[in-house]
């Protein structure tokens, strides 16, 4: 799932432009280091909620779909499916980020909520023509039913900003956004040499896509502090865990491949 | 799912305490007649969008697990999982008809969610004893995590109504209610003798239940009026189609049975 | 504003049937000595709020139209100006706790949030029969436009409630019921002779709605500590605050009397 | 109430800058008799509205604080008050375009949205630079507490989006956006000689102002079309009516001045 962050700077535009360059990979091992370290010592509300999900955060950043990534052996019908999927999940991402908007308490959630919103439609035209290398036309995209996971996953994102506050929502939001760049960056690490998936990789490994997810993560912790997120870290907890399993259907979904209906 | 309307009358009460009584059947065939004559020559709102939807409509009225409850082949396992996913659903639902409240242009509008949002709480008691039948207790239901296709189904109604307005909400709600009355009026026109799901049968099509999917088929068609349904049929339909393709799923989920986790 | 919290006992239906008895006064004397005693050694949320609200407070409390309900000297077009408008308030109070219901988390909120709908939906014939008392008939009440402070103290209410989480909305919602309990008290033990007005107090002094009042205590206290309150004091108070002035707004409006136009 | 409709070019910009060049006026003068004819014939919804709101749109666009405004003798402290409560309302309103984004139905929604709300906030700078030359500064504006009017408008909108559609929340707001696009072309073809508020009425007047107001009556009778306005006519205009009404309660506001307490 694609998602900018709340500022500015576009990880797509230098991700796809860039993409038969080669990978500036040595930076991220680097820089998974930086945050490693800073985990073990002062965990943000991120981490803290990433570490006690235990199992499901690994096998959600672990999943087959990932390493098939990772190592290009991903048969292209799956990438396909998750692609098409991921152009209607962001169009309900981009939702939740207005949802934000009009949950805002003051201009700086405001203007955070407008940026990200901003972004992922300013991304869209990118995302589409990264698909069509793939083969997928937008009105292709646009007329495929929603699958099942994608269904669940985006309104249940919805539902729990609608339900609760703008922090309930930053927890079932923000794993998306630091889910990817985390495994952008253990992807970028370890590079297979011809992997067809090395320009996605990019995109998530790549520093703009990274300092996105970086203003996310303090969002995160700025709402933390300011929403009571210790008296509530049992439920947040609970939405997170959610959201990190609905996050792995959506990989199972896209590895089993070409688009059967649910029902 | 177990939905009740708008209105008071309880139709799980009755069909508990007389699951023990010969089934009313003979009523029931005649009351499908009508309904089904009176469709024929001027549909109601209702019947325009369960008519066409087509084949969506009859793979979810005649799924296997239908098939299953109506000849009493059905795997307990499967309509113990069934059971204890539709109370996790009825919590979400009396949330929807709480929506319809906070969406209300007026009394009647609010005076109907209102008992229909009471009614579900005031059955839950009864679905509990009835599950209790089948071995299962209420915190252990209110345990189980939400199945994918739970959570699917229930969020995607919730932000319809979040997003657009009562009539959107009642276009992805009506079609559980009033799928249920059809279900149950067509199982309970073949019974099957010694079948152990009688009672659930007996319950959707009792009296009670009837009536109140009644209302709720004059509520769709009162807001559909009231609200340019007619100038908005398409997307009313697409919703309609989206919410039977999640209960179809939600049957699927309960035939595979025993809780398997996703993701 | 005549509200009924989240329990069962209807606090209308006794005072009116009561209102040519004689009002039980000492035993609310006494009631009122008991919660000061307990504020002061041990505030709970509200009580919190409502010291920190200082003047704010007591400007509501003590406003003239309160004096005039108090001694009887309140002119009775301002009295009935104020009915009437407290009828199309009710409607909105409704919605709000239907939206508290939406925004449940669970089976407690779920139904003390239902239970507040149906109790206000419950009491509004009683109040309209109170409101033909005082030549109002219900047709009228309901063709009459929403006063400016109508309006703004609802739908602030209610935008609290959609922007933030279900301690946001009862932040701007116990007010209303806590203070009148405290009106009520209060003109309850300072009886004025042949006072018209009387049952109005013996209503909101009666032991029905005092108990109605103590259970949205427990409430905002309940999900006070589950949900940050203490983190949160800030903004919480904020936006007590601002609703107290908007209430104390809504007695000004009555106070001016006969219904004129804004704009 | 300065509000930015959903495209990119940027009313206040060019306006402020050019506030010491010599008003367009002829042109505008022109452009209202091609409203107006058009309005003769074919009337949009929006003018369908305003037609219908007959007086209350008059009491509006004529109220006395819009014709101290075109002959220069509103005092300056009505202006300040207004201006103050202005910065407040663009934050709310800037709300409001977010949940339009949050309740699209699809892309086009979306993006008109979500460009509303970003140009709501990329002009908040200038608007408070051009309250910096009449003696107002942000923190100051921040501080200050909404007025009683400003609450009503705004909420009332905000709710009437929650409540109902994109179509319920756009009738809602389009007027305030499409009035001032009528009184900024009303006052600039009627100049008094070195009247101060001529910067204010070359905004409205300008070619950017007025293109995207023409963009929202686009909007606005795009959603007419696609969600039933014919069939809700009623309820839309109800609504309309009641937003103009607290639009002149906003205008009396400021006329008032410097700014009193309610309550």
């Amino acid at each position: 799932m694609i998602v900018m962050a709340e500022m500015a700077p576009s990880p797509w535009r230098v991700a796809y432009s860039m993409s038969s360059l080669a990978p500036r990979i040595r930076k991220h091992a680097h820089c998974r280091q930086t945050c490693e370290s800073r985990a073990m010592k002062d965990p943000s509300p991120f981490e803290h909620l990433r570490n006690a999900a235990g199992p499901l955060w690994t096998d959600f950043t672990g999943h087959q779909f990932v390493r098939g990534l990772s190592d290009g052996t991903l048969p292209i019908l799956a990438f396909r499916r998750y692609l098409t999927q991921d152009y209607l999940f962001l169009i309900q991402f981009a939702r939740a980020y207005a949802l934000a908007g009009f949950k805002a308490q003051g201009l700086a959630d405001l203007r955070a909520a407008s940026d990200g919103c901003a972004a992922i439609l300013g991304e869209l035209p990118l995302h589409v023509s990264f698909c069509a290398g793939w083969g997928l036309d937008e009105p292709g995209m646009a007329a495929e039913p929603e699958a099942l996971e994608t269904v669940a996953y985006t309104r249940f994102v919805l539902d729990c900003g609608a339900a609760g506050d703008l922090l309930d929502l930053y927890a079932a939001l923000a794993l998306c956004v630091l889910g990817y760049a985390e495994i952008g960056a253990q992807l970028a690490a370890r590079p297979a040499p011809g992997n067809p998936y090395a320009p996605w990789v990019a995109t998530y490994a790549g520093p703009e896509y990274q300092a996105a997810a970086g203003t996310t993560r303090n969002t995160l912790a700025r709402l933390w502090a300011e929403r009571g997120g210790g008296a509530r870290a049992a439920a947040l907890q609970a939405t997170f865990n959610t959201a990190v399993r609905l996050e792995t259907a959506f990989w199972s979904m896209g590895w089993r491949g070409a688009g059967e209906a649910y029902g």
